[in-house]
Formats: structure tokens, C-alpha cells, sequence
């Protein structure tokens, strides 16, 4: 009998249900809901860029519809799929989403008292409303000599765990003490899809904590007491609510609750697999293994690499986490913080008109012509300057300087940026022997691609699949449901690369090495460096660029 | 019997007539031409963005149907206005722009061998193409201890004289052996008009001579020979073919030929003065004095004194002539090379919006609110810094910019480069007691007149006239048709400032003077200057400030 994963993959404005054969991993049903509430799904404040929530209660009602969805899919297509040859369920959010608990488990955004409270919703990855108390936390690690920055590349984050707790506290106290415990996205739905009503019984994945939380068996798990009451007592205490054990996604988080299966369609008891990270699963979805680095892009950017136990800690990469990734490897996460948002801001914020348009104008110059240089820091920077408080550049515009030109500019700048983050992982001795990309941006933007390609000097190879989030978590399913050992032998089973690929362009090297070399200089004069480059020659250097571009 | 003078302005897109009464500049009639040739009456090169001419032939069909224009509209106004009331014509353009001549002074680009061609047409101030010649230049003369560069800033540009005609003889020599002459479109007119024909009798004006081709009597006029000749041979054999004598504005340059008086309706014989730069008529046009400064603002903007005879020198600032402006006075000349250009590119060829519609939302934040800094630079930089390979440049973009706000942040670069030309004149001890506005941007801006007053931290006052230009130059008429015994009295007579004036407003010039501070950060670390500034906290400082300014 044929056995089907689900993949269940919670992004910033959607949740997608994804059933896939184990046998192959060949894609038999979709399902995709946006959730009702806010701007696409995010709760904003017009008076806060930094913040960006998500209702809870959009997970309840979006995740049945999305399931019938993708099953309805699956029958439609006439495979033999059953709804009962479901072995198991993977689940993936985005990270760090974390959203206040009661003593049922229940998020308190649903309760009478705090429904519509902006701080007792999920906190959104990309809320950056907690910068302060990142720098902070920060400091105080350094100050104690605590060593929870060498696994987060050496500093913390406002848009993880600890930051938003304490931001909470701080702003909104009356949530902060109505919480029983807080649950990280990844954690929550699992515990939410197994009925598990005692805060003590949900599974927490390893990735979340490992990645946003500071936890790592070396150190005794979480921040210890002491670390988190020097930055607040009332912080300390949460302590004991949280966890003292992780598990990886090949691991069973509980099974599937009666009354949830049948909202969806599915058999009660199917087991459900531990959550972990979207960009985490997606890498999985996407075949990797040691020596590949897989890089999601979309809204923004993860990088996803695994190595062995020697694996260094890297300064300035966000995360290295045992078993985040695969169980038995090191987890190795890196991103940039906007990437197609960044497109997407400069297309309908600035110019006001299609990506397509300014994709067409944008790829009939040559590297170099339009003498601009950017800077990719619109949403902070989330590695090697590590750092949410920079911003945005753009250097090297005339009166003749188009808005075709100023895209184009963007996409080279994110492309720099992912350069310095390969160039980073590799100085530490982590070998990277080919790259697969996956997410919107490596599908819908060949533009963007042939760039990537040309500044990093490497081919970039299409994931086999569209939805590599959604497969990953369906990968863990299969691992679960028992279709597969173990998640290597999963992977090597249920993914693949397209024999398509973008090769680097012979052209464009040469201008995309000497525009790296200034955009370095203005990353390390802007951003939290040790150096401070003399910026006088730039300008002129780039119309140098320039001109030896348009003359061919 | 009323007397009346004519003012004929040459722009950069059109020739405008103003008929004015010699009594109190009262205008009585207008007549605006566009130029038919080019784009907006410029000529331009798709392969190459720094060029910008004129063709010449535009100048001689335009300004008769100006001039009867402007008497129509005399005559319909009832004003009494009679053409045999015109007591003298001045004349104004812009500069440098210089035209190759042939024996009987005509422009080359008039004759079969060149029509099209363009290096034979006029090259307009703002063609860009001689940056090299002008570096060139400027080292020559600094190896050579030659004392040159002292009265234009320190550096030669290559909107000047000579940088054009090395370039005409190095890219165009065909053109550069053809020409008998070169002649200022400033000079150019008045010796048309007055239909001379021998290139020894064009009366040359000490404006252009003095501002752009490096002549001062205390270095025996135009450069030397040797020095010519050490830029190239070629260009020294020119020099005794322009000329070794200069004239102020308050002299005539002949009378107006019978035929061309006949085209425009007016009777022959009338007084022509010599010519002067736009800028330099529009400060006598806005009633320049010791103490007050008129800054001209249009697609770019002249800053434009008078000081006695103690007037340094002033590093960074393009020119200090005697008799520039107003006989008798040093005339000081400063400026921006893209204000209105600046503004109406990111306009047009960036948001795709109208002006007014982005004036108005960015109307709506208060200083600083943006977190946005820019520099005014995408034109090259005219002064203090006086380079022109330098670029635009945008930092403090978030993911929530908005066009309005990036807009408003290049209204803000240039009032920052404005205050920077004033705190230099200031430094070298020449009292700037009060600042006149004209031009298209005084006049249609009050968005960034105010921010100009808030960022220099004085009152901007407004001219009386809006066609200061082209009044300057009707003074100049009045002066050589004798209805004034000299330019201060009919600047005296003929000018007036307005009641309105914009005036700092104290709640924004905190936030202004951080921004400023910041402003001359970049500008000292991408400009050519001694000063490395550290900017690893700009961008923080730039957050700051905006946080700040949004908090109320």
C-alpha cells in the first residue's frame, strides 16, 4: 500500500498543506489559506514600523481549510491517494514567532481578556519592536562572560526569543504575567494538532531553541537564572515554565487529536512530528547534505548548511545548533534579513510599478552599467554585521539614473550580501561545494539568479521542488509515519535538484570583483566593523565601472 | 517721456524678453520662446550622459519672436508701452557655454560642414563630458605654481571654458581647426545683435572671462601661453584669438543691427550691453548688495555676492572676479549644479510622480521623521568640494521609505549643501547679512524654502520679481541706454524684495543641525577632502533621530 506524508508549512502570511508520496516525495496534493487577519496576515502598528504580529486564532481556522484543500487536491488528481494511507505529519513555522500560553495551552490571544492586544498575539520573526533588549541582552553576556553568543554568531537578535519576552514584560506586563508559558510557533501547533492541554507535555524542537533561545546542552540548556535576572527577576521566573528538554523533528511530538482529524479529513492518532524553522524543514526539502548549502529565498533569505560534530562556531552567522537540521549533524543557519521584501519596497513603495517591468529593463545592462552600488540593510542586518539598527544605501546616482537601474542595484546588493556570508562560512573551514536555491525568488526571478551566479562566482542549482519548506516537514512526517529510517535516507529519497541551473556569466565577473570590493567598503564603514575605509575614491570608481561597462 | 529697457535671457530650454519701466522695473511685457532643437532645446547623446549643447540656430529664430512677444504683451497691458521707448538691451545667458565662431563670427554649427555636428554647437554649462580635460587642468596648473585656479575654488571644472575647447580639439579636432574663434553664448548674442563681424570687435564681458576661462589682470588676463600649450600646442595657438581686453555690464557692446531690429520690432540703434552670466544678472536682478546674498534656484541653483576690494580668496567656491556682477565690486559666485534637476529626476525618472503630490505628503513629516539623509551630488558637486565625479547617494532606507520621503530628503541635500557654501563664504570673513530667493523653485517651492530656512537658520526672503534674470539684465539695458547713471542706483530704482519671507521654524532645528552634522560626514568621506570620518554610528545616529522626531 502506498504511504503519503503532509507537510504542514506556516509562512508570514499563509499556511500550506503539502501531501507528498513517500515512495518519491512527488507532490499529490496542495492546499494553501491565507490567514484573514491584518495586512496579509500580519498585525501592524502605524505608528511602529518594528512591529509585525500574527493572530493565533488564524492558525485554527486556516490549517483545516488548507488540509481539505491539499486532500481534495490529491483525489482530484485521480492518484490513489487515500485520506487513511496518511503516516505522519511534519509541521514548520516561521522563527522566532513565539506567542504567551495559559495553563491549557491555550494561546492567550484567544482569551476574552486579551483578544486584539497586540502583545499577547504570536510576535512575527520579523518584529523588530525588541532592539533594544537584544542589544542588551547582548551586552550582558559579554559582561558575565556567559558563552550563549558563540552558538548565534557572537551577537543576539531583536527578533528572537528572549528579546520579545523581555520587550513584553517590559511593555505589555499584564500579558507577560497572564502567561502560563511560552510556546514558540513550531511548538505550539504540534502541541494545538495533539490536544496536549498541560504545558509540561509539549515537545519542543531543538531548532527554535537551539536557533532563537540561547539553549545548548553545553551551557545546561537555557540562559541560566542568574543571566535572565540580571536582565529582569521577573524574567528568571519564566524559566522553569519553558523546557529543560529539546527533541529533533524525527521525533513525535504526539498524535493527531480526534476531534482536529476530523475538521480535516484525516484519521485520528497519525503521529505528528516535532516542529522546527521553515527555512530549517525547507533546507531538508531541498536535499541538503554536507558540503551543500541551500539557500531559501523569499521575503527574505536562510541559508542552510549541516555539518559534523567539528564544526566550528562561525562569528556572524546566526546559528549553529546540533540536530537543528538533520538528527547526528550540526545545523548551520545564515540569512539576510530582506531580500524579495526589499524588491518588493523598492517596486511598489518607491517606483510604483511591476517587478516584472523593472526585472525586463533591469536585465539588459551589463554588470557595472548602471554605476550604482547598494546597500541590502533596509530591514537591518541579520549576518556578519549582525546588527538590526542599519539601514538602507544607494550610492552613485545621476540625473540619468533610472529606477530599472536602482532595482537591478538591489538585487546585486543582496547578491553581495550572500557573497559575504559564503565568503564568512568558508574562512572557518566549512566547505561549501555547491549551492541549490529554493523559495519565490529563486523561481520567479531568473534575473536575480544569473546575478547570484555572477557575484558568487558558482553555479546556483534549482531545488527540485517549488515548496521545499512543505516537503521538509512532509519528510519529517515520513520519518515519523516509519516510511523511512532516518531522515538522511528520507531525504535521499524524496528530494531532487532540476537539471537546470544558472552558470556564472565569463562577462560580468571581473565588474561584480572590483563592485564587491567597494561594496565590502561600504559594508565594513556602515555597518559594526572593526575597519573604517577611506570612502573618498568610491564615487569615482564606480563611474570607472560604469563607463568601461557601457564601452563593452 | 517713460523709458523702458529690454532684458533677453537665454536658458537652458528657452530665450525669455522682458520689457521693464527704467522708473521702478515695473514689467510691463514678457515673451518666452522655447527652443525648437533637442530635448526641451537640448541636444543629447544616448551613449553618453554627460552631454548636453545647444544649437545655435535656435538663438537666432527664438529671440525675435520673444522680443515681439514681449512688446505685444506691452502693448495689450495698455501701459502706455511704445518700441521707440526702449532705451537699451542687455542680455543674459547661461554659462559656460561656449560656441566655435568662424571668420565673419558665425557659429560653425550655422554652416553646411557642421550642421549636426556636435561639437560644433553651443556646449551647454551643464555637458560634462571634459571631466578629464578639467583634472587635467587643475593638476597642470598646481604642478606649474601657476596662480590660476585662486579666484574658482581651488579647481577647475568641466563646465568651463577651457576644459570644453581641450576637449573639442582632443575629440573633435576637425571642428577645434575650423573655428576662428570661440565666443561665450554671453558674448555671442550682443555681438549678433549688433551684427558684427569682425571676431576681434565681440566685445568680451569679464563674467564669463573671469568666472569660467581663469582671466585676471593681476595674471596679464587669460592663461599663459606655456601653460596652454602644455595642455596641448593646439590650444595655445587659440589664445590670441579670443582676447586681452574685458568688459563690465554697464558698457555697451554696440548697437542693434537694422536688420535684426526690423525681425523683432524695434527701431535700430538702440544700445546693446555687454553680456553676463544668467546668475550673475539674476543677483542684480534680486537687488544684490555688500551683506545680502541671492541665491538663483532653478534646475540648478547660483549663490551670487558683491564684496570691496578686501575679498579673499574662498577655498571651495567657484568664483571671485571684479566687476562680475555690479562694476566696481568683486562679484562672488557659488552654486549647486542640480536643485531643480535634482528633485525632478527622482520626480520623473525614479517615482514616477508629480511634484506637487510628493511635496505635499512630505510636507506632512517634521524634520527628521524620515531617517533618511542624502547627498545632492548626482550632477557632480560645484562647490566646496568642487568635483565633478562625485554621485548621489540615499542612506536610512527602511522597508516602509515611501518615494515622498525620499523626495523630501533631496530637498533637504541641498539646503544642506546650501548651508555649506554659506558657513565657507562665512569662514573666510565675508558677512552674509541677509539671503534673497528667485527662480522656479523660490518661487514654487514653499516646502523647500522653508526647510531652507530652517537648515541655514535664517529668514528666506523673496525677491520681488520672478524673472530676476532677465530683470538684471533690462537694469543693465537701463544703465547703457542711460536712464541710470550707474548699476547701484538702477538696482536702486528697479528692484524690490517681498513682503513674504519663510522663516526658521524653532521646532525643527535641533533635528536639522544632528542631520547636518551627519550630512557633513558624508560629504567629507565620499568627497574629495582631507577628513576620513568615522560612520559606523551614522546609521544608528540617523534611527535616532527619527525615532525622536516621530515621537513628537
Amino acid at each position: 500500500m502506498k504511504q503519503y506524508a503532509l507537510g504542514l508549512d506556516f509562512g508570514t502570511n499563509s499556511v500550506r498543506a503539502l501531501l507528498v508520496d513517500c515512495l518519491d516525495g512527488s507532490e499529490v496534493g496542495v492546499g494553501v489559506v491565507n490567514f484573514p487577519s491584518g495586512e496579509s496576515g500580519v498585525l501592524l502598528d502605524p505608528n511602529d514600523p518594528h512591529l509585525a504580529r500574527q493572530n493565533p486564532a488564524d492558525y485554527l481556522t486556516s490549517t483545516p481549510l488548507a488540509v481539505r484543500a491539499a486532500i481534495d487536491d490529491a483525489q482530484g488528481r485521480d492518484t490513489g491517494f487515500a485520506a487513511d494511507q496518511v503516516v505522519g505529519i511534519g509541521i514548520d513555522t516561521t522563527a522566532s514567532s513565539p506567542l504567551p500560553l495559559d495553563e491549557r495551552c491555550r494561546p492567550l490571544a484567544l482569551s476574552e481578556r486579551f483578544r486584539g492586544d497586540l502583545a499577547a498575539q504570536c510576535w512575527l520573526w520579523k518584529d523588530h519592536t525588541a532592539h533594544e533588549e537584544a542589544e542588551e541582552i547582548s551586552e550582558n553576556a559579554r559582561a558575565l562572560g556567559r558563552p550563549y553568543l558563540a552558538k548565534c554568531g557572537g551577537a543576539y537578535s531583536s527578533e528572537w526569543f528572549w528579546a520579545k519576552a523581555l520587550k513584553c514584560l517590559r511593555t505589555a506586563p499584564t500579558v507577560f504575567r497572564a502567561a502560563r508559558t511560552w510556546a514558540e510557533c513550531q511548538d505550539f501547533i504540534p502541541a494545538w494538532l495533539c490536544g496536549i492541554q498541560d504545558p509540561a507535555q509539549i515537545r519542543r524542537g531543538i531548532c527554535a531553541a537551539g536557533h532563537k533561545a540561547m539553549f545548548h546542552e553545553s551551557w545546561g540548556g537555557l540562559p541560566d537564572e542568574e543571566f535572565l535576572a540580571g536582565l529582569d527577576p521577573a524574567l528568571a521566573s519564566i524559566r522553569p515554565q519553558l523546557y529543560q528538554l529539546t527533541h529533533t523533528s524525527d521525533q513525535v511530538a504526539g498524535t493527531l487529536d480526534p476531534s482536529i482529524a476530523s475538521q480535516m479529513g484525516l484519521p485520528a492518532g497519525i503521529p505528528v512530528a516535532v516542529g522546527a524553522i521553515d527555512a530549517h524543514l525547507g533546507g531538508v526539502g531541498a536535499g541538503v547534505k554536507p558540503g551543500r548549502l541551500v539557500k531559501i529565498m523569499g521575503t527574505s533569505t536562510c541559508d542552510i548548511m549541516i555539518g559534523d560534530a567539528s564544526t566550528p562556531d562561525i562569528l556572524g552567522v546566526s546559528g549553529i545548533v546540533p540536530g537543528s537540521v538533520v538528527p547526528g549533524f550540526q545545523g548551520i543557519e545564515a540569512g539576510q534579513a530582506a531580500v524579495g521584501d526589499l524588491f518588493g519596497w523598492f517596486a511598489s513603495k518607491v517606483s510604483g510599478r511591476e517587478h516584472h517591468e523593472l526585472e525586463a529593463e533591469g536585465a539588459s545592462l551589463p554588470a557595472g552599467g548602471s554605476g550604482l552600488l547598494s546597500l541590502d540593510w533596509n530591514n537591518g542586518s541579520r549576518n556578519v554585521v549582525l546588527d538590526p539598527r542599519v539601514s538602507g544605501l544607494f550610492v552613485g546616482q545621476t540625473l540619468h539614473t533610472t529606477a530599472a537601474e536602482m532595482y537591478r542595484s538591489l538585487l546585486e546588493a543582496t547578491a553581495f550580501g550572500a557573497r559575504k556570508i559564503i565568503e564568512r562560512i568558508a574562512e572557518y573551514g566549512v566547505k561549501i561545494e555547491e549551492i541549490v536555491v529554493c523559495g519565490g525568488i529563486a523561481e520567479k526571478s531568473p534575473l536575480t539568479m544569473q546575478i547570484y551566479a555572477d557575484v558568487c562566482k558558482r553555479p546556483m542549482k534549482l531545488s527540485g521542488s517549488a515548496q521545499t519548506c512543505a516537503l521538509g516537514a512532509a519528510i519529517m512526517g515520513s520519518v515519523v509515519g516509519g516510511a523511512h529510517p532516518d531522515v538522511p535516507a528520507a531525504i535521499e529519497a524524496m528530494t531532487r535538484v532540476q537539471a537546470l541551473q544558472y552558470v556564472p556569466n565569463p562577462a560580468s565577473l571581473a565588474a561584480y570583483d572590483r563592485l564587491y570590493e567597494l561594496y565590502s567598503d561600504l559594508h565594513d564603514a556602515f555597518g559594526r566593523t572593526e575597519r573604517t575605509p577611506d570612502l573618498h575614491g568610491l564615487m569615482k570608481e564606480l563611474i570607472a565601472i560604469r563607463e568601461q561597462a557601457r564601452a563593452g
